[in-house]
């Protein structure tokens, strides 16, 4: 069992600043982090065929497995912006490279925000200039200029033997990531090669970001990277393996809490598949079919819609008379029929703020678990004007 | 060009009606579609791996090729209800048998609503009877038995040479049908063995009703029929087909518009794709992404999220370089940048009733169209409660 800090705090050596640079009226549009110290790094990016500007140029970054601080825009997230986009993301890197003191290829650049519409590159400069003296020790400060349509900042932190590990991430909506996730920043003071990390990381990334879907749609500049300054030396692989699944997952929950529109997070687990890969799939079809959605919307315990959800899947092996289902650990389906539960209990537990369906397969020892949220029409609103807001 | 009647009307030979047996407050929820002589038939079913027991028994009858009547009713839709369910299918066939004066092997069963509850059985055999009496020639009577969610009664007819076609549907959520959909039923009075019949459906239902989705859910109910008895004698089957095909795309943009909560309906048309297959992955992705359909609910030209939709459909193959895109005609992206368009008339163009989506891959001669609609708080309301309302 992972415990996390009641006030997230960074690992020893790093830091980060926020500042408004005026792609926003008024709120935090830019973020840098940095270590004092290259570190080991490692990344994975979305596979969307329309990378962004800065994942492309990361993708080269990352090569090299080593970094010295990250510099993120929000608002814009240069995307669909050709040649131009990819000179402003080294224009962004060199900028931020300067305040640190190192070169433009130990800086990983990131942007988000609306598609195909060029980067305000002299007012990200702007912005950059001076921000070095800014650099303070709350991860809060960075986490608040990475911000979209986000709720409020995400930033975590435990402790693995003498080192730490500290997250920092946003994202809500054009979330269902492959291979990577939205914008989540992994800090630690631990020691480990670059090709260890990027090995722990896809690891961590597969059972927590990759099973997150707030709204099927999966983003063009989803990136999920790990610095390792090495300041607090060695610690146990092992430990610190499960402590790096621990705070993903925690953060893939926090995510899906603060989903667009979102009033409860769905955590969808499946056991009895065939295979991994198809409980994978069953759990995703939960949480990302609409109407599973609107049932926790509405809290109404619709459970019928759990077996369409699961039986959708055609080409995932499915037994009807083995399949049971529980809602907050309430039997609603059994052999594939619906039970006669206690409508009144199955609707109020509907009402908390996490709500777990578990689904047995029967047909094999797979498992799974997939994170999402309720469908509300506050996600309709949000998107429904979200570019000329 | 095919063009249909003003007004519906049956072909030669089949009649229908429609009545309240007491399974909603005061609507019809009950229908019964007649032949007046045994007609060849043939029918596709939903591929979900909790079919309802209509589509079970459905499964069975139509083996035969055989029809002589269709009886439907709605509100309850008798899935996930094992034996007791079964036998209850038996029991509606039987009943409407009686009605025709044929076997209940004559007779296909559908229902359709709320999933996992017991049919009332007893209140659909009193309905049933004496409902003979009743039926009459306008198939929108009967389209008013099968209604759930749907705004309004649906039909559409004909002619082909000496023959007609009549189409008769209900649907309007848990749509993106496969191998078959809701409910659909399709009369003529052109004569056809029912292995043509079985031929020309699944070429027809292949490029329209499989290509709708109102919300990326697929029913356990899905059942498209059709029933031809012959009374008109023999067509030229390649306008027929031609026909057939006119008309069932014509009826999936119907059931698209009367999405639930949709003020739009959107076409998604792909052409240069490498293959049919990968056309139709990225039509649907298109006409499924929420952020697209938020998009045309807000009439918000936030084009990169049609970057995205098509970018998310990972193992297909997509060359950002070469792909372009319209909304409405009016160029959008071109080698996967965005145009410096006219803002204000893409907007005004977005507020259509019909919203075409066109995509260019340049990569190969597949295409393929998709059909769907705009994702508005309407959906959401009427998802949260639909079980309890």
């Amino acid at each position: 069992m992972t415990a996390f800090h009641d006030r997230p705090v960074f690992p020893r050596g790093f830091r980060c600043a926020s500042r408004n640079a005026g792609l926003k009226p008024d709120a935090k549009d830019l973020a840098l982090f940095a270590s004092d110290v290259d570190a080991a790094a490692a990344a994975v990016f979305t596979r969307n065929h329309f990378p962004g500007a800065p994942v492309i140029v990361g993708r080269e970054i990352i090569q090299r497995g080593r970094l010295r601080g990250i510099v993120v825009n929000s608002k814009v997230s240069n995307v669909a912006t050709g040649e131009l986009g990819l000179s402003n993301v080294r224009r962004m890197a060199a900028a931020a490279a300067a305040e640190l003191g190192t070169v433009p290829d130990h800086v990983l650049v990131s942007s988000t925000g609306v598609i195909g519409v060029p980067l305000p590159i002299d007012l990200i400069e702007r912005g950059i200039r001076g921000i070095a003296a800014e650099l303070q020790d709350n991860p809060l400060v960075g986490a608040e200029g990475i911000m979209t349509t986000d709720r409020h900042p995400k930033a975590l932190s435990t402790s693995v033997g003498g080192t730490r590990i500290t997250w920092v991430a946003k994202g809500s909506g054009m979330i269902e990531p492959n291979m990577a996730t939205m914008l989540v920043y992994i800090f630690t003071d631990a020691a480990f090669h670059a090709t260890a990390l990027d090995h722990m990381l896809r690891a961590a990334v597969d059972v927590s970001f990759n099973m997150l879907s707030v709204d099927s749609d999966t983003s063009t500049s989803d990136t999920c990277a790990i610095l390792a300054n090495g300041l607090a030396g060695n610690v146990d692989e092992r430990r610190f393996t499960d402590a790096l699944i621990a705070g993903c997952t925690r953060m893939t929950e926090i995510l899906a809490r603060d989903g667009e529109g979102a009033t409860r997070m769905i955590r969808a687990s499946v056991r009895g598949a065939l295979s991994t890969y198809e409980a994978r799939r069953v759990a995703k079809s939960l949480v990302n079919s609409p109407l599973v959605k609107t049932m926790v919307a509405g809290a109404d315990p619709n459970v019928g819609r759990l077996l369409m959800a699961v039986g959708k899947c055609f080409d995932c092996t499915i037994s009807p008379s083995k399949t049971d289902a529980w809602i907050n650990g309430h039997a609603v389906v059994a052999g594939g029929q619906r039970l006669d539960f206690e409508d009144a209990i199955v609707r109020s537990t509907l009402s908390s703020e996490v709500v777990d369906l578990e689904v047995s397969l029967g047909v094999g020892d797979g498992q799974a678990r997939a994170y999402g949220c309720d469908l509300t029409a506050g996600y309709v609103e949000e998107n429904a004007a979200y570019y000329s807001s």
